[in-house]
């Protein structure tokens, strides 16, 4: 008798890996499509559709699919059982069922709605979705990494000023005005009846605020790369959307910490000061582990010699950055801004020691892992829309998302490019700021951050409103990038390199004194470089001055 | 108060993810600990100790201070609940603890003496555990596949006879003999009075045969690629481990299929016919399933030109290698055997196919997967040995499997050969058989084959053993190869592409004629040439024919 059970055990865990398998196929699938669609595209230079808006297209077919075709779920998965002796739901559960013990692992709490109302729909909720960490922990950190790795040092630190005014700044404008206009939106939907008081607080809007200030504008950079655009642009808009994720997803962090704890409609001064203290510690603290990683990597490859053996060099490599991650993540900061600061550092210095056999193959491995991840991604976000069960469609929260994520991107790309230009020498004309207005598309991370938590209803509409919000910016502003650079007369088929030349050699021919004084008077950087020179790497000369003298 | 709940379940959620970061990040150390060793030992030319050995060891101590330096577990966690409504285990238990329904994922079955005797541990036992099906899904299909993928094509295909015989009748008879021998013991065990007569059956000793008969020369191999020892032992051992592998899974699965059905003692001639034919079977889909994936991936390179987009290209290549080992498992047949398959038709017409970049990208990603996979199999069989907590060390048992395993290569490589050498020209000589009698190592297949199942006490019996066996094979013949190789004089050095010219040529040169008409009896090939030259690729004529010529 208890053989035979244990055999029917057996084939139940047999038939739950199939459906496993299955399960991945399909995501195979969808890839593959799109990687065959993708080359289509590009093989007739069709640019309205970019590979991550395919993959979403074909993710929300085989959802309409999986939602409507496939076969209704069996009855019993839906009933709830009573354990009487429990206090609370612990991690692991053991529980004796006719005298055999199943062990049985937490995996979530059911809001009680949903267990009533939608009896019967778990199984096709299990059937496709992921676990929501899959995202931050597996699936973001090499889309965040590479972003750091690939980013072109020169002229990211030639604009750094800029780009770090959008990036902290800009995002902080961005999720209070959000926060605002959405607030406005809630007390009036509480007004016409369509929502009650208690549900939604201001710290939940500023949560969205925060959520939805992460830009990720992949499709217009992808376009931009293919057709060469203005290297300034490209630089501005690639290290804004790159740092902004990290301070998104910081954030996002420090608000929802602090939410908990106190009355959550008084967001006070020193509530205000406390979200402030807790963004800049954890910043500052994954920061400084996600280099000291990158800085311990290139210690190790500048004495190890380790570049005669390539593949331990990758290896090496690879680990230590994704220890990077794990490290912040287990020390309680943020793993993805460790990871994207672990990116550049290991560019500026790790990438100078390692063989070129090495190099080559981290960045190809990358660049890959990048490739995989974003379609993933973005195919998962299609088949969300209708296989995800808890969904909350609200009209007018959706109309006021719209509204407040134009007038935020307005807000903050304007009234600082403004400011900007007053001390750049190099000023950012119009028509880049509107071309960087049309570039705040929302995508993964926005959407990563709004799968996190979907366990009460104001999160379930944030989470259904935030999807149609990558869905519509995804399609249109990346569609529309083409048409809009022909529009703006914006220049394209500039070779970044040449570009950089011409513009160094015709700044410096008439005030060469001015040039020399500056590099002179950055003490800072000549410290800085000295440190580098006999400590972690040698580097070119030329370049490393060339990146300090651009530096603002 | 049901807020608060909320907050702390989600502190909980945090808990339990942050200490996943840990156990990551242990593994990481590890691993980074193993890449440094490893580089000092190729540094110093020392090649007693393999990269995989020394991953073993680094592992060994870590579970050692898990074991006896973390504090003890909390005693919670061992409670077992009692409900009485259910009758079987469900793969999802919801359950109601005080009004919240809390989702539950079935993880396994804990036998009850596991619960009542090492309450506590429990703690420990999750800790440090993969899934075991993370070693067949995630991480032997990269090994596999690159196994198939790196393989070199002419010389492999010149001793695909031996190799064949060495495989199939080869793993076939080491899976009896073994059997046998254990089975012997076992009676002698129960005849002493150390195992219950019911405990054992002739099964089980069959299965402990067939898991045992997987061979892994990795370390072997290592050191033969090292010092470029002759090509075709190299290609002897290679070829043999690598289908070797292929055969013991199936055959595992067929003997573990058939055994719950019927008595498991009289294993009589039906019983064996049945077993032969589910071989058969399994061998056979998971064959044409994954050589079929390839021949589509050939496909759509040659059409679509993909080649221009090296992302896309390797993109295709890595989904559809992946989804033919999906597939395999979803259709209830072998993956890995699948994916070797794909591996190898991938390298024989899709490799033709792609561009110089993607070869090169391809080649180096899966090399990298290799690496990766099989550092962290090895260094998880040294962490099982102390944190693992069902081992039941049988000092009869694990010598009886000693000296099984020795018969069984012995009475696979010394009769095989003999028949081999009476139809081959180039004989296999002594030192040869004796140098594959010394590189029977066994490693990651077989380990993972144990791992899979470890609910009875018969099975923990046979997974320690099984572990041990690893780690003495690993060590002290992994250790010993270079020493061996002098002592058995085995010329070393040898460039293989010379080795082949320069063999190829002697041997025309006398028997010009008999190669002629052994060249055009060989219409099968002519055939296959005809087919794969009109259809999937292009290959380099030269080539093709001398690998067909070659085949005995």
């Amino acid at each position: 008798m208890e053989k035979l059970k244990k055999y029917v055990s057996v084939e139940d865990e047999d038939h739950f890996y199939h459906q496993g398998a299955v399960e991945l196929l399909i995501f195979n699938f969808l890839l593959i499509l799109t990687i065959l669609t993708i080359w289509l595209f590009k093989n007739h230079r069709f640019r309205f559709l970019h590979e991550t808006g395919g993959a979403m297209l074909y993710g929300l077919v085989m959802g309409l699919i999986i939602r409507y075709v496939t076969k209704s779920p069996d009855v019993e998965s839906g009933t709830v059982y009573e354990c009487e002796k429990l206090k609370s739901g612990p991690t692991t559960l053991l529980i004796n069922i006719t005298n055999q013990v199943y062990e049985y692992q937490y995996k979530r709490e059911i809001s009680q709605h949903n267990v009533n109302g939608h009896q019967g729909n778990t199984m096709l909720q299990k059937q496709m979705t992921f676990d929501p960490s899959i995202f931050f922990n597996i699936l973001l950190p090499p889309i965040i990494f590479h972003a750091g790795y690939s980013l072109k040092k020169r002229h990211f630190f030639r604009n750094l000023g800029s780009i770090l005014t959008y990036a902290f700044l800009g995002t902080a404008i961005s999720c209070i005005v959000i926060g605002l206009i959405m607030y406005g939106f809630v007390k009036a939907m509480v007004h016409i009846g369509q929502l009650k008081q208690w549900e939604f607080h201001f710290t939940d809007c500023l949560f969205f605020g925060s959520l939805m200030s992460a830009t990720d504008p992949v499709t217009v950079l992808a376009i931009f790369h293919e057709l060469n655009v203005d290297t300034d642009l490209y630089t501005l808009l690639f290290g804004e959307s790159v740092l902004n994720d990290a301070v998104a997803i910081v954030l996002t962090h420090s608000i929802s910490i602090y939410s908990p704890k106190e009355n959550p409609n008084a967001f006070d001064a020193a509530a205000f000061f406390q979200s402030v203290g807790n963004f800049l510690g954890i910043f500052a603290g994954s920061f400084a582990m996600g280099s000291s990683y990158a800085v311990v990597t290139a210690l190790l490859t500048k004495f190890t010699k380790l570049c005669e053996f390539p593949m331990l060099e990758t290896g090496l490599f690879f680990l230590l950055s994704w220890s990077a991650f794990l490290s912040a993540e287990a020390a309680g900061l943020t793993g993805i801004v460790a990871v994207l600061f672990c990116g550049v550092t290991q560019a500026h210095y790790t990438y100078n020691n390692l063989s070129a056999d090495s190099k080559m193959r981290t960045k190809q491995l990358f660049e890959f892992m990048n490739f995989l991840a974003e379609n993933v991604i973005f195919c998962y976000m299609g088949l969300a829309l209708f296989t995800f069960q808890n969904h909350i469609f609200n009209p007018l929260f959706i109309f006021g998302a719209l509204v407040a994520v134009f007038v935020a991107r307005a807000s903050n790309i304007y009234p600082l490019s403004f400011l900007l230009n007053l001390g750049r020498k190099q000023k950012i004309p119009r028509t880049f700021q509107h071309m960087m207005m049309f570039s705040g598309l929302r995508g993964a991370v926005a959407f990563a951050l709004a799968i996190r938590d979907t366990d009460s209803q104001p999160k379930q509409m944030m989470f259904t409103t935030a999807l149609l919000m990558v869905f519509f910016t995804v399609w249109v502003f990346g569609g529309g990038t083409t048409p809009m650079l022909t529009w703006l007369q914006i220049r394209v088929g500039v070779d970044p390199d040449e570009d950089l030349k011409t513009r160094a050699a015709s700044q410096s021919a008439p005030n060469m004194d001015k040039n020399t004084t500056k590099a002179e008077s950055a003490w800072l950087f000549r410290i800085w470089y000295g440190f580098d020179h006999n400590n972690i790497y040698v580097p070119d000369q030329e370049d490393f001055l060339e990146d300090r003298l651009f530096f603002f």
